[in-house]
């Protein structure tokens, strides 16, 4: 089953393993002429690189991305872009005790049980390693997104039971751009200092915690997304759900919608100073019917704890016999995997993102008009 | 863009509006051999109609699904089986004086934003009345999993404030016989009747209130699912979020996992007495690194309220004049639009599991003797 | 597996068998706002009906196709467009003797020993009354095309030995229109008079004759088709492989380039009158490395005698015992599927092209101002 | 658009130009377990390289295939099969100067139309070059097939005006050895020296000649390939059509069918020795209904001449006025690209068919005794 691909028009293939020589993804379907460079792919790869702050895994990746093919003369020609990430100081020899070991809360399990073979080493294919192809691929979404006007920020909105204040920044670039100074994205410099302890007490022990990251998106229009299976919120799920740890999502109010009555959850509509049709709340979070309304678009993300941890936990080897496991020494330990997650988030966000403009285009053929007033 | 199917091998097509002749649904992909019937169908489709209980809408749809092709003396051949739906008694002349109005959480306005033409009567293409197609195909693919020895269930776990408790049931069948005696698909009796007086008061306001759906699916055996891209969470993300006016969803623990340590997460491995491998908590709901371990599957969805309601809001005409809508008088009034999401929850569930199923066989062509111990 | 669907982004779903209730298709991704009316797509039906001429089977299929959805006041919604086709008149009885024989040149085999069960009523969903619902979407599919300005026909070049010479008709809706008055699609008279000999002679002997039927396409404009993989003759050539007893096809000089030099068959580019680049010669068909030229499309397909004729043949039944077989008596012969092949070569033609029209338009995000001069 | 891959179960992704860094394929859905290793890819590589013999283009491409995931302790995982093949010796000063003019026979104008930005470096993307990729992904799936007994032999049957004739070998695998003997891959040593004549002339002349290929795959069981659209037949014409130059393709009898009559053409049906079903003759070349009959497979592919000629044509430059065009010097001469095609229909051939054999595994879940006696 071709299972490594995400997109219809803009698709992405990642490749790769943990521990392998590299990593990489082919973008097939990026239109041509987009100006795109290498720089451009590793300032966003260097926000997800674990060890970039004490709050992360300390392992240097490197994560130097390197285009192969698709790009000429520093625009994109629409034939696939090829970018290679080698995978640097990968030291396998921690994982060899333990290769025979049920790990708590990971893959190891099921990828045996499904293929009866496969590459222990590091989290191997199931590695959040492989996320790296994802945040090179949106780096060049969010560039195209940009030719459209459409922006987005992911940020931390919780870390345990600390929870961030709403963003005060009316403007997205803003948002994005205080979350960046935070070494855990965290925009809410309240909420980021207790975050920041919460996490170093949870080092300390050997332990881990989870997170909810919430991705915010401007400047689309109305009209992005396809009913009835291609929703723009259906898709905005299943990328948010195909990110390792991430165990939940949620649109505009979200869960908290069963609360409230539909006098209170439905957003009434109006204009604004510029005429536009908008509503007066959103907690639709943008979406109405699985299409854009053009208000900003609101996903939050839950995400688990890191399921290595250091503290010692009951399992079974692979001849069933009881066993101890805990992340072997020498290997690296993350405190909260959703920090990571950040950045991967935002790009799975700009890969749906681009996929629904482009395929608008083919929708709206006799549409061109459409606007209301 | 074909937005309208769902699946990959089981793969279904839907078609048809609110108020049009019929409604319909294509299965491509379902193996020959298996017994169907008109009955079968019917029977699920049953427990979707409206009007069934005083707690939802009363338009009598009848639904009576009649097979048009792809099933012979009895068994399905391999070929599609389409499936119509005819409309009956679907009056659009109520929707007539407020063609013309943005309604309030309705998909109306994005539809003529991206189409610039749209069938306004009932909800036309995005009335929920669509669904009646998923729990069609559902009711086939439930029978194909049955197959498998894999069952699911789904029921009511919230309306409005009210939570029921954790169902006390440890056998999936009579899991859902308890729910499907409830009128309100709630097997907590002591929640029941609260959530049945709060859907009452919310009628009589003319108002409407949300509510969280769980589903639960048992038989799965480890491999099901595909990493990285097509993980089992994923396509189960992506099939809730298709459903109206579901707005979020989470697995296992799923957003309160955010809340707690790696420690109390991570599920222990261990033998059951027939010694296979389980997991001694299930956090995970039954699933990790996006294949299944084996364990129960567990899905939270959280719907928003009906947006049809009574009472008058706020809004614009196409024209962008401010005007007052409500749901025209003569249509009818759903006060919790979540009970009707049992069913489509359910068959939803059963169309991932199903394609996973069936995908699963190409996957492990060398791993026949996979099982650990 | 999936594989009642032929198309990306316009994409047809047909199901049915021939002795069931009905055929249909219906079809995801037309573009909202297309006017069509169930007439039109009725008079493409016309075309491809049995019986309608002494040289094709006489059976009276009617083939009044019903619009049951995504047509709303005479225009296209954009959401999916089913049509149902009734079968009527159609008597199985005919079948039953031979139902348990191996039907040389048909499928009977081969979906027995795929599936395990199948309907053997008539061609079941091996018969070319599928074809029905591929010409019911390509009567929407040219419509929309015209809109394109690209317009197409089909005409028999071809059948036993007697070839027809190259038309004519400089333009392509005159060429049509001659084709459309031969009672056998031949628009070359002499050639016609001649088929139409070889036909009755081989309708006497209960036998049957191949032919090959010639495609042009008009008004294509360069950039259509994408390569590596769905090149527009790539597409072309799975749309018409697909088609029943079609077993070749050629795109310009096809086979017979193999015995060409390069310096011959190579097209020089050169302006016409109005400065556009045009080949001087068509030996490539209008296609170069899978996308359009803007020179007229020229495919052929070749396609073997029927199958069911009213000579007797050996076979063997399915319990392995020699027979003898020949079409059932009161069953219909069509002494050359090929004609009957002309509307269906047409509507798949039609077919690949609005998706490729549909999906160019993704392609050139930033290609607006591509025309050379 | 996604137009860069092949194949549903068992996907193949190419991406590179001629004149980058790198070319490359991942192969996604291939199933664990397979023992496979870069000298068995290489091997087969080796057989497309240009310069291999006098009679195709000397470029030294080398080749080297190196594997960068998806095998692990030498058998796949299950995971994507990553493959680099550098470009080594890749002088792309010759096309400096013709950069400007549209190449007769070439894509370099199409693709100027619809992107408006292309690598013109060699072929670019359009280059044969792209096949590599293809081949070595054809490896795995040859070596995949032999695990369920089937076997593929392509060879050269016509050049030019020179036909070889039918092959004695009733072995498919002593048809492959002769063939891959023939430095033209022709195993008709009588039709190989005249061949191998007219190659040389045309070489001389600056030219170049077309030629037709056969491809011929044994061991297929009764079942493999979907109807409607995703017949046997129907993904071969499209997996050859994707091959540059190829201009055609014919199923058995093909093209000849069309003079036949239905009492020729149809195979009676009978028993081998073995008692299994098998037919008399073979002119469905081993496909009824888009199924496979368990008969050879025979496919033909007609290859026109190669594009890139050493005489002069006339052209014209991206401003419109009329140029002479020729293969600039230093630049490579391949007076038959047919020949390198050999290995790429076979090649493409094994892609569909291993596709066709996952697939069947989904189609089959009831059917497991479906063999008729």
């Amino acid at each position: 089953m071709a299972s490594n691909q995400f997109g219809q028009i803009f698709r992405i293939t990642t490749w790769g393993e943990s521990h392998g020589k590299a990593i990489g993804v082919v973008i097939d379907g990026c239109p041509a002429g987009l100006l795109i460079s290498e720089e451009e792919i590793n300032r966003e790869l260097f926000y997800r690189r674990p060890g970039k702050s004490p709050y992360t895994s300390p392992r240097k990746e490197g994560d130097a991305a390197e285009i192969y093919s698709g790009v000429f003369e520093g625009k994109t020609t629409g034939t696939p872009i090829s970018i290679l990430i080698p995978n640097q100081g990968a030291d396998s020899s921690p994982y060899e005790p333990v290769k025979n070991l049920l790990r708590p809360g990971h893959a190891n399990f099921t990828y045996q049980e499904k293929y009866g073979h496969f590459d222990y080493r590091g989290g191997g294919r199931a590695s959040a390693r492989e996320t790296a192809g994802r945040v090179a691929a949106g780096a060049i979404a969010k560039k195209l997104l940009m030719q459209f006007g459409i922006e987005l920020a992911a940020f931390v909105t919780q870390i345990g039971p600390i929870k961030a204040s709403e963003p005060e920044h009316t403007e997205i670039d803003s948002l994005r751009e205080e979350t960046l100074k935070s070494p855990i994205f965290c925009p809410d410099k309240n909420a980021e200092s207790q975050m920041m302890a919460a996490i170093e007490q949870a080092k300390k022990e050997g332990d881990s915690l989870g997170g909810i990251i919430e991705l915010r998106a401007e400047g689309l229009y109305p009209g992005l997304g396809d009913p009835i299976y291609e929703k723009l919120d259906a898709n905005l799920a299943k990328a948010m759900l195909s990110i390792p740890a991430c165990k939940g999502i949620e649109i505009g109010s979200g869960f908290a919608a069963a609360q409230m009555h539909g006098s209170e959850h439905n957003d009434s509509f109006e204009r604004n100073i510029e005429r536009h049709v908008i509503t007066s709340t959103n907690h639709a979070g943008g979406i109405l019917g699985g299409i854009s309304t053009g208000m900003p678009l609101v996903v939050r993300c839950g995400f688990k704890p890191t399921s290595s941890i250091l503290k010692s936990q009951e399992t079974l080897d692979f001849e069933g016999h009881k066993q101890e496991y805990k992340l072997p020494e020498g290997s690296k330990h993350d405190p909260c995997v959703a920090i990571r997650g950040v950045p991967v988030v935002e790009a799975m966000g700009a890969l749906v993102l681009v996929d629904a403009v482009l395929m608008n285009r083919s929708a709206t053929v006799f549409a061109q008009e459409k606007t209301l007033f």
